[in-house]
């Protein structure tokens, strides 16, 4: 076997995985926004049959030994290719240090968690969804040790979400977020707030939809290749190059929400659309990382979405959609009102300065049931505790609580350090670009072309080709200092606020 | 190997042909509601590699010598086993009678179809439909003869449709309604038409959604099990007996287009829900033939739902969701106005008198295609002139005429007889049910439990358990006789129209 044929022989079996892939991207986004109730028996036996294959194939003897082969020949291999194997070795050692039936049991646990969950969620009634959050939570601290026996099971799952992320580093980071955000809210909590009232008129479905079209217009989106959907909990599904799908949920006595999220999801869009399609059915398309991507969706919701240029050059579509709603209202009142900071209950609404005390909650949370020191069924009163503790709120019932996301019963622990880590990676990225180009200058004439280009070129492209590491230093130059994502806060929410810094 | 291991040996194979299926329905629902236009070109690529894994099942050695134990021993086999075995031997002998190649590049033919017809109708653009459909009629010809080598293809490709229905069968179908159905149709013709002005008022679209949630209600359709989403062109899937997708089309200036579309797909819907879960996975699950499904739709949106009495009871909540639109509007009326009879372009929007003569022109012009006696590029043109023939009409463009329906670029040709043949079945179902109940003293009440339990006890639940012809004859007790149907016409158009019969 020659270098070329290993990677001829690969490219069948990637093409094999894709089409699995595929199928349970499609399967996946069906049951999150049309699929009936009952349908769900029948999901979970398919996708626990597609998680087999995949498992079979990913553990294989015709993936180990082209796997094998290739390390052995690694020299010979350019650097794209080197980091290919790296990536399918790695998936390989993974999925193989798990039993295939428990691997496949957890898809199937997981088609009925969400289930579960949904219902939980909307009853206000944690105790039925704690056995499988029990579950979820059991199966992530042991594939974590099948994976690294010797390694902190928690470091492992983080590292799932961000390559070469630990606790030790959380900790740090999630410390100095602390030492800025808690006095500088204290301030901005004692400040006179902006008025938000205009934001909560009624707001038609239609009318905001056809705002979150034109939203994604302006970014430039390509429709040919993604869509718009509406669902409960807004998403991003990236089923190709060519397929990518967003949501947004549409609340008629709120103008901002849906606007943001799509936004949000839009970002994620662009980055999935932007990447290299050479890279297609390899390891190394789509996003490198959840922080990279978080990056790229919380980088256009808030350094470019809530920014006085963006809304400057938006606004006047707003007041052409609800001429009514907003009569009277300046492009400075919506940028204050869609920046007022204050401590609340739910994560997907919360600010750009309190959002990551929602994540902080989390991440202790998680930390501390994978370490087995907290049990599940103490959860509920954890978190309300730690909201108390961190954003001085009340929480009223576990679905303003524990309930409210959907990543738990999703499978996901270590995720959520992602989007905190996301918003402070975009503040120095942000401080690249705009030492390379006038950002808002360019904003404010309602050209992202510049904006997206330069992320495409920096970022996008790349997809899973470097590691999340070395594409950030990259891009940006130097290290990670989530330094530049505090001066931003302190910067934009004492000029809002009218504050001393 | 005894019977019963066959059997368990069988299961195991169905739940890997189910698992594919599931895929595909999911896919292809996807990319007729949702999917992204460029999306097409990875769909492809799944959609065939699942229709190669379908063929390699069902061609393969071991479903072979299953099949050929089990008619080795079908004595010992019961009724319910009988017809399963016979269903798979002849799925088995149709799919092998293919190369595999053929087989899989006509799935990949159609995923493009699909796209090239939506645009071509879009853009009223026959010609760059034309080479696809070139290629559809030639797989369909092409196909009947490697299956049956002496029979006349389009004889066989009936009896995909209409198990056991032959050209002659329909010829002297067709002739019958002919016969009865044009003197009819002039004389309703000439005679003064009733108001439809109505109608073509402003509906909104979510209070006429409100409208199509409630007949759904009011047919006694699970919404555990059934979801109602809009397309372009109305249809049904149906995933498993608890999963089964309808959709409709909302037009703001008509109020009965949606509305009966959805009656017609919940008829459908209710078919295939009330097949015994017992038939799952198994050949004998899902409606038994075109015929038979396009005979329950068909019912329920004509026979009961343009009925008096149903009307009567749905219409006081038409005029409590449009009361300015339908004031002073009567039962009456909108029965009058939703049975109105005329000579029309488009098979979907006709009414039921004329609607059997759309299906006669797309079924002359098929029978010719595949007779080689007529060429593709033609058919425009012939189409045009049947439409003048048979209806009166003249057709002002392809999009209203031969690129009107989404059943050549699906790959199905053999399709249309079923619909007519449907219509004719229903009224004789409708006089059997009758001589046992008041059918329309109870569907005046709202309530429809009676004559959906009567559907399921005689038809639905048996899925394909029996062939059509047996099922239709042990449920009205007697052989087809269309006449049933043009009585049922003669009847109820001369009542609506004050005509001497």
């Amino acid at each position: 076997m020659t270098v070329q044929q290993a990677f001829e022989r690969l490219r069948k079996i990637q093409q094999e995985l894709f089409v699995y892939n595929y199928a349970m991207n499609i399967i996946h986004y069906d049951a999150d926004t049309v699929a009936p109730p009952a349908s769900y028996v029948c999901r979970g036996e398919v996708l626990s049959a597609f998680t087999e294959k995949e498992y079979e194939i990913t553990t294989g003897d015709e993936m180990k030994s082209i796997v094998a082969f290739l390390i052995e020949h690694k020299d010979e291999l350019d650097g794209v290719q080197k980091r290919e194997v790296e990536l399918l070795n790695k998936e390989a050692e993974y999925v193989s240090s798990i039993p295939k039936d428990e691997y496949v049991a957890f898809t199937s646990l997981l088609n009925e968690a969400s289930v579960v969950w949904h219902n939980a969620k909307a009853n206000n009634d944690f105790e039925s969804f704690r056995p499988f959050l029990e579950k979820i939570v059991d199966y992530n601290r042991r594939f974590a040790k099948y994976y690294k026996p010797d390694k902190d099971p928690y470091d492992t799952l983080l590292d799932q979400y961000e390559e070469g992320l630990n606790k030790e580093q959380a900790d740090n980071f999630f410390n100095t977020l602390k030492e800025h955000i808690v006095p500088l809210l204290k301030k901005v909590t004692e400040a006179p707030q902006p008025d938000t009232s205009f934001l909560h008129k009624h707001y038609p479905k239609e009318k905001q939809a056809e705002l979150s079209e034109y939203v994604m217009a302006v970014m430039g989106i390509d429709k040919q290749r993604c869509i718009l959907g509406t669902t409960e909990h807004p998403f991003t599904t990236n089923v190709c190059t060519s397929d990518v799908r967003i949501t947004t949920h549409y609340y008629e006595d709120d103008l901002a929400s849906a606007f943001y999220s799509t936004v949000h999801e839009g970002g994620h869009a662009l980055y999935e659309l932007g990447v290299d399609p050479a890279y297609e059915k390899t390891p190394l398309t789509g996003g490198v990382s959840m922080g990279i991507h978080e990056c790229q969706s919380r980088f256009f919701e808030n350094l470019i979405g809530r920014s006085r240029a963006f809304i400057g050059f938006v606004f006047p579509k707003m007041k052409e959609l609800f001429p009514e709603q907003l009569e009277g209202v300046t492009a400075e009142d919506f940028y204050k009102a869609v920046n007022k900071a204050q401590p609340s209950l739910i994560r997907t609404e919360a600010d750009e300065l309190t959002y990551a005390l929602h994540v902080l909650i989390r991440y202790e949370i998680e930390k501390e049931l994978i370490a087995e020191r907290l049990e599940v069924k103490d959860v509920p009163q954890v978190w309300n505790a730690k909201y108390k503790e961190y954003l001085g709120v009340d929480v009223p019932d576990d679905t303003h609580g524990v309930l409210q996301d959907s990543h738990w019963s999703g499978g996901s622990i270590g995720y959520f350090p992602s989007y905190a880590l996301g918003s402070a990676y975009g503040a120095q990225i942000f401080a690249k670009m705009n030492s390379e180009m006038d950002v808002y200058g360019e904003v404010a004439s309602g050209n992202l072309a510049k904006v997206e280009g330069w992320l495409r070129e920096n970022i996008f492209r790349h997809g899973s080709r470097y590691s999340p590491k070395t594409l950030f230093e990259s891009c940006v130059g130097s290290s990670f200092d989530p330094i530049f994502f505090t001066d931003y806060l302190e910067n934009k929410f004492s000029d809002i606020y009218g504050l001393d810094k």
